[in-house]
Formats: structure tokens, C-alpha cells, sequence
């Protein structure tokens, strides 16, 4: 069922979604506030969009044009719709198609930023693919895949410009190595706990095209506390203010 | 000017060591704890032994033989005496050499682990190299490298042997570039922070010889409160007990 809910704390964003298909999560909230845009950033682009909660929530931090990309033509007419209650199609532009037509799309090193909450999981033998088709694409690397987005960032970014992506945490090593397979080198870097005492579930990366190496590591971003409620730094999301 | 110390906690454990070089550190302590031994492990080979605490502290855990290199003169010179002094000589065996002979002393595929506290800091142009020489040796790498290290091990372990190492945080990128250079796949890693706010400074990494992909990422270790005192964990290594 297709719901129109409001985006956390960002009261004023409408953002419509199905249950069933998929959904816009804390994810996507964290990797906007990890991000660094410059002033000087002009172009966004953003690889997997889904239902654009990272092009919705980059109007609060930017006045860049951003251009989202989604394959999937029943997430990607939320995402219009949602654009359009929010009166932002002067500074979102959604565009339905495969990443990996990105050269079709936009000619190369034409954006300052590329970033990406993508599909998290491996299609592996014993993969369980969701029967509903629409969440597993969204889940699982059918349609797109790591060394896709990154092709596709590498492609996009102009020298310099900047890389952010969210994922699994037991994927960091191939992420690493297919960032520097595309000359996107790793510089910032967060771990998300789901508690102190847990194991890390999530990693934010930035890189810089053709940057130079060396690593920062910010401080653990832990969600919730040990009862189970969220952190003050999670807890101002969900508030109206 | 050389002084006797106590391990820390470890209260029956002395420890030679000389402040103008090197001094063992909380490094090594966390190192010996994080990595996983199993009950069959029955060889150790410790690279950059210094005055040889990885090795002291390992007797802890295990009953396993325990080979240490360290190329320094002087600092191994230390390491014998400490391990003379604690009765150790039927488990710890030091080597006073280079790892970059390891096949002139060890037969490969030889050990069922090897850990590593190595130099940290890279050569570079603008490096700040220590007038002391003995202390820059221990600290950068000007005798052993990153790239020597992994050869070492990789020559010494067996298949499904464990290699662990802490390093430098900015170097996380490189470390895991040239661990499957040598075909020692991550699989276990830890991020240490100052505070709970600060960036992280030190990562301890584990791999396997030949493994497969797939890492898990352990809770943050973080070593001090606000107020500067030791987090609880770590108050434990420097309690009399």
C-alpha cells in the first residue's frame, strides 16, 4: 500500500512510499548528514535513488542541482511524486534508468558530488531473494552491483570531487578495493553500531576522485542506547523541531 | 637509561626497557588481547619483537611456542634479559635479525599465527625522523615496511594460519591493499578511539592465510571517559590483580 508519510523530523517532506516495496530508512538520513558539500559544489548526483529521500534531504543543506538516478519505474514514480508535493522540481531532477547507462546519461566529470545508498547484498548461491520482486532488486545486487556504482561515480565525478557511499560493514575490504580499482580514493570513513557492546552493521565511506591517499576515521556513530532507545545524535532525528 | 618494569597488571612479568628507544605500550597489551588463538595453535611468530612484551604477554593465553624477531641489537639485547628474568626461555625464542630473511630462518608455512606491532609511521619527504636512531627504527619505517611485514607472514603461515597486526588508522586503506597482495584476507577488525569523540587513531586488524572474503567489525574499543580516566576495560590491564 502506498502511504504518504513525513520524512523523520523534516516535517515539512512528504515523502510517499509502499510498504511492500521499499522504504526509506535511517540510512539514508545519516549518509546526507556525513556527506561534506562544499559551497562550491554545483552538481549532485545521486546513484540508486529509490523514492529520493537523499535528494529531498540535500535541499536542506545545499542549493546544488541534484540529479538522482532509479531503475525501478513503480519507486521511481513515488519519487516524483514525492518531489512534486514538495515543490522541488526546480532543484530535483529523477531520471529512470540503469546506472550503468550513465555514459548515455551525462557526459563524464560533470558533477562535484556522487553519492549512493545502494543495494546492500551479494547475489550469492545461497542468497534468499525476497519474493517480491521490486524489494529484491532494491536489496539484493541484481540489477546494479558495487563495481557498477563505482564505474558510474568514476565516470561522473570531476577530479577532486567527492564520493559518499553507506553499506554493509563486512563489505568494506571489496569496497575499498573497487574504490581504488576506480580511482576513487577512501578518506573519510564512520562505523555505525547498532549498540556500544555491538559489532558494526554499517560504514559510511567518502572518497575523493583521483585523491591522494590518507584516511580519517571519525568517531563511532553508535544508534541506540543500551535499554534500547535511541542515542541523543539519533534522537534529534525523529523530533519535531 | 634502562629500567626494570612491571607489564602492567600482568604483576609477575618484568620488563626491560630503556625510555631514549622503545617502550612496550598499551598497543601491544590490546593486541594480545584481540587476537584469536585456538587450543591446536602450537607454533607463534611475533615480527618486530622489540624488547619483546607481545611475546611475554602471548604466554598468558597460550602454551604455545613463541618466536619473536627483532632487528635491532640493543632492543633484543633487552628482550633476552626480560625473558631470562621471567623463566620464559622454554617458551619465547628471539631472533636477532631482519624479517626480510625469514626464509633463511624459518622454513615456510611454518606457524599457525603471526602478530605484528610494527614502525608506524611511513617514509615520506617530510618526515620527522627522530635524531635517535634506535627509537626512529622502532617508530617509522625505515628498516621494515608494510609491504615486508605481509611478506613475512605470508611466507611463514600456514593455510588457515591467523595474522594479526595494530596500526595506524590512516593506514587502514593501504594495510588492507597489501594484505590481499599477499593472500591474507581481513576478517576481523577493531577501530581503537581516544575517547568516545574523538577520531579513531589505531585499528587492529586479523586475517587468514587463503581465506575467504568476509569481515566482521567488533565494538569500538574506546580507552578513556571524558574526564581523561581509563574506560573500565582498560582500567583492568593497569590494576593489580
Amino acid at each position: 500500500m502506498i502511504r504518504k508519510n513525513r520524512l523523520l523530523n523534516f516535517k515539512d517532506v512528504i515523502i510517499y512510499q509502499n510498504d511492500d516495496w521499499f522504504k526509506f530508512s535511517l540510512d539514508s538520513v545519516l549518509l546526507v548528514n556525513f556527506v561534506t558539500i562544499r559551497f562550491s559544489d554545483k552538481k549532485i548526483l545521486d546513484l540508486c535513488s529509490g523514492n529520493a529521500p537523499i535528494p529531498m534531504l540535500l535541499t536542506y543543506k545545499t542549493n546544488a542541482k541534484i540529479y538522482g538516478i532509479e531503475l525501478q519505474k513503480e519507486i521511481f514514480d513515488l519519487g516524483i511524486k514525492s518531489i512534486k508535493e514538495n515543490n522541488m522540481e526546480n532543484q530535483i531532477f529523477l531520471i529512470n534508468d540503469n546506472i550503468k547507462y550513465i555514459d548515455k546519461l551525462f557526459c563524464c566529470q560533470n558533477f562535484d558530488i556522487v553519492i549512493c545508498n545502494p543495494p546492500y547484498f551479494k547475489l550469492e548461491k545461497n542468497s534468499i531473494i525476497n519474493d517480491n520482486v521490486i524489494k529484491s532488486i532494491a536489496r539484493h545486487e541484481l540489477e546494479v552491483d558495487l563495481d557498477s556504482i563505482l564505474n558510474a561515480a568514476s565516470y561522473s565525478l570531476k577530479t577532486g570531487g567527492t564520493f559518499a557511499m553507506v553499506h554493509r560493514a563486512e563489505r568494506l575490504v571489496e569496497i575499498f578495493d573497487c574504490m581504488r580499482k576506480y580511482k576513487i580514493e577512501p578518506k573519510k570513513l564512520q562505523f555505525i553500531y547498532p549498540k556500544e557492546t555491538s559489532f558494526c552493521n554499517l560504514i559510511m565511506v567518502e572518497g575523493r576522485m583521483n585523491g591522494k591517499c590518507g584516511l580519517k576515521i571519525l568517531p563511532p556513530l553508535v544508534i541506540s542506547n543500551d535499554d534500547g532507545s535511541y542515542k541523543e545524535e539519533i534522537r534529534k532525528y525523529y523530533q519535531d523541531n
